[in-house]
């Protein structure tokens, strides 16, 4: 399987556009992938979709790409934040990872009554992002957002954007979802789950639509992919079978 | 928060029964969580529900627990087999770990055309499929199989176990899952994807239901996840909102 090589650049993207590497792409793609002047490799910026990029001129340290034909629209992921307590590092990593691959348009860690919060750096997880991106085929890359508490969130909450809310003790129907597009925003707990101040406020938003996810109980990352299947299955992007 | 202390012991659990611990979980009970003689925690054997033990003797290496009483009954997952590719090490035990969360009955890793087949370690799996059931508060632990041919697999394949297949060439619909209970099982290819003569084979398979998991490609273990979801909320242990 040759899988095609697909990079994330910082620059305009466009017909006959030049694209300078990074020290590091250059390094990966002519020192780890072994590409060389005239191989074909892809690049996107979050902006203007996916291009086929020629290697004009391959160094150790830089490299030159020459943008020939666009190959995907930009697509963007539907209007859908995912807003998570952070965890353990390799976890947190991976739920970002996965908000990524599975469309989100933000990701935004939140601070909880029950979050051993370990510093969130904002720059890493957003590297983790845009590696993952790389990885998926997406044409955009979510923001990831600085960590925010989650009750001064929810003070001042946009009355339009609704919250899928999952909380173990509720059994909720995804039937709220059908038929409500708009902005929406998915709320994953700690594995401590929410305190009752959170629980009480969050049934309390007319915003709020709780959910339950099984009778097992998932870790963050577990409930974070499952959460987004069913959004995007029923009002995301899935919907009609993916395409 | 204290959480509940879980274990899975190996031995048969009810009313007055004794449990030796392995020196292993004295370690982890005593050393570790510094429960001492009187405290209480929850035993399962995967047999005969969760059960409420007292410790009635604790020492370095080994302690006795007593069953006081019931606090669930065992709860089988739907007959619902995951079969998956093995990957990276790392995301193998991933998939392991979300397979028993998302409650599959039986968990099989199968080797196809385009795996990069490391040796399947069944009992390391085995080992943190039980680690999964103690987390998630699961009854039940799902068997690992040994790791089998895809080929033979489906030369073999019972004609009443439909088998949903990720697919991310063909738009399926949920539709087909919709009032099909009974055997069930998801099969998820490698990264590199399925070969045309796996597919063509699937897809000629009475039993074969093929379903799309959005527009962007999903690694194996974000694919296991969500169509475990789908099939879960479907026609699965999570209908009616789960509970």
């Amino acid at each position: 399987m040759s899988e095609k090589i697909r990079l994330y650049v910082d620059t305009p993207l466009g017909e006959g556009q030049s694209v300078l590497l990074s020290r590091d792409q250059a390094h990966y793609l002519f020192g780890v992938m072994r590409q060389q002047v005239g191989a074909y490799v892809s690049l996107f910026n979050g902006r203007d979709g996916e291009w086929q990029a020629e290697v004009v001129e391959a160094g150790k340290r830089k490299g030159i790409l020459l943008c020939t034909k666009l190959t995907a629209p930009l697509r963007m992921p539907p209007d859908l934040w995912l807003l998570f307590a952070p965890i353990k590092k390799a976890r947190t990593d991976f739920i970002v990872e996965k908000a990524v691959e599975m469309g989100a348009r933000a990701i935004a860690p939140v601070i909880t009554e029950y979050t051993n919060s370990e510093r969130v750096r904002q720059d890493r997880l957003q590297a983790h992002a845009l590696e993952a991106a790389e990885q998926c085929g997406a044409t955009y890359v979510p923001q990831v957002q600085a960590a925010g508490r989650l009750d001064r969130l929810l003070a001042d909450w946009d009355p339009d954007r609704r919250i899928l809310f999952a909380d173990e003790s509720r059994a909720g129907t995804l039937d709220a979802l059908i038929g409500a597009p708009g902005p929406w925003a998915i709320l994953i707990g700690p594995e401590g789950g929410f305190s009752s101040w959170e629980r009480e406020t969050l049934l309390k938003m007319p915003q709020v639509v709780p959910i339950a996810l099984g009778p097992r109980i998932l870790r963050a990352d577990t409930a974070a992919v499952a959460a987004m299947t069913l959004w995007q299955h029923s009002i995301g992007d899935w919907q009609g079978g993916g395409a």
